[in-house]
């Protein structure tokens, strides 16, 4: 069958037609848009651990002197310093998770004092990345907390109304089902890559925890623990929904 | 060729025939070793958190009610609960992993008061598996610390010697490294099929963290994570070797 031939069929069955480049043209477009999610744009890869301990400061020095003088590395700060441990390195390796959220960042922190994640999550802010925090009722007025902080900056905090403690410190990057929850709130079509991300460990984010210090740090892209630690997320962000469990700018007095 | 013809051809070259069956059992024996430890008991697989939060102790009354009237579960005590934030069930899954051990149970903790899981390390103890305890040094006299007690049960215990606090909680049970490092201590042939498992998460093995806060913990086979964890260890136990690092089983004053 020629041209001719094809446009000749097409004109003694106009419905036939229309129907048929209609369905065709939906499947090449459903098509595109899966491949373009799972195969053009395959998924980051990441599982490992970081660990603080008595080497972490050693490089501390040499960081400060060359801070000024070294080319700034392609990855993020101090990402090349030699030494495996090196605290700084560490802090500015979760801070760069923070820094490639596309959609959202949900943090369940028990003490949050560090500039380096703070600074991190404000520049996520400032993307439009929907930010959402979980902390400990007591822990929000202690020595140096920017929870508040980060309640002044538009950010939900919510904690558990006990003597319990909030004693959780993960953040959940992208994570599958929240993404899809933001995606429908706001009525996209179409989504842009993005991974999910687990950070999870033994180390509250401060100086102490992050710069001083036995601890450790998960920071991983699989699936069962990126998904099970959303779900806990968005379970304990329902949980604490009452107004006694929000999380004011102001200490009240 | 039959078997008088092989006979006559192994008296008519003895040695030949000594170093064929030598190499040949030799070949038989390593292929036998080879695959129980590979092929025959494949490695257990598990991946899984455990949450702890505000539901965990709904069911306890259940348990406490039903404790003496039920027949005892399979796998261990409560597993059969179908709370799935039960908090007597998630300390039991732990003890059950620690019940597993063969060889080695290497944990830094940095508190340790939960009877459960105490007792699980004692009956390690008597089935002949090696423990180490990495410990914060301030918190070794905290109330209800029983670190001192498992000094008292021949368990060597190490914690850094400063300030800074030695904040982790994890557990590798059978790590490969460590293994490997006792049966060449112990000089043995034989490997016993062994599982690798790392516990990990926020929950310090109190009353308070695995029963009324808000906690996470992993239990995991992955190769990535038990090996680095164990080797994270390692490191420490040499690192705080010297005298001021250890623990005895009576306070000094």
């Amino acid at each position: 069958m020629n041209f001719p031939e094809i446009i000749a069929l097409m004109k003694s069955h106009p419905i036939a037609t229309v129907v048929t480049i209609g369905v065709a043209s939906e499947v090449i477009w459903r098509t595109y848009i899966y491949l373009r999610k799972n195969a053009f744009t395959p998924k980051r890869k990441v599982h490992e651990v970081l660990f603080f301990n008595e080497k972490g400061g050693s490089c501390l020095a040499e960081h400060l002197k060359s801070s000024n003088k070294k080319p700034r590395p392609t990855k993020f700060p101090d990402s090349e310093c030699p030494n495996e441990f090196c605290t700084s390195k560490h802090s500015n390796r979760i801070a760069y998770e923070m820094d490639q959220a596309q959609y959202s960042i949900d943090l369940a922190i028990y003490t949050l004092t560090s500039v380096t994640l703070i600074e991190a999550i404000s520049r996520s802010l400032e993307r439009g990345v929907i930010v959402r925090l979980i902390s400990d009722h007591e822990m929000v007025d202690s020595t140096g907390s920017q929870i508040r902080t980060m309640v002044g900056s538009r950010i939900p905090v919510r904690c558990p109304d006990t003597n319990s403690m909030m004693h959780h410190k993960f953040c959940v990057i992208d994570g599958e089902a929240r993404v899809n929850e933001i995606i429908e709130l706001k009525k996209r079509k179409h989504v842009r890559p993005y991974n999910s991300i687990l950070i999870s460990g033994s180390v509250n984010w401060t100086r102490q925890g992050l710069g001083g210090n036995w601890e450790n740090c998960i920071i991983t892209s699989d699936k069962v623990l990126t998904k099970s630690f959303q779900a806990e997320f968005r379970r304990m962000w329902n949980a604490f929904k009452s107004t006694a469990n929000t999380v004011s700018a102001q200490k009240k007095n």
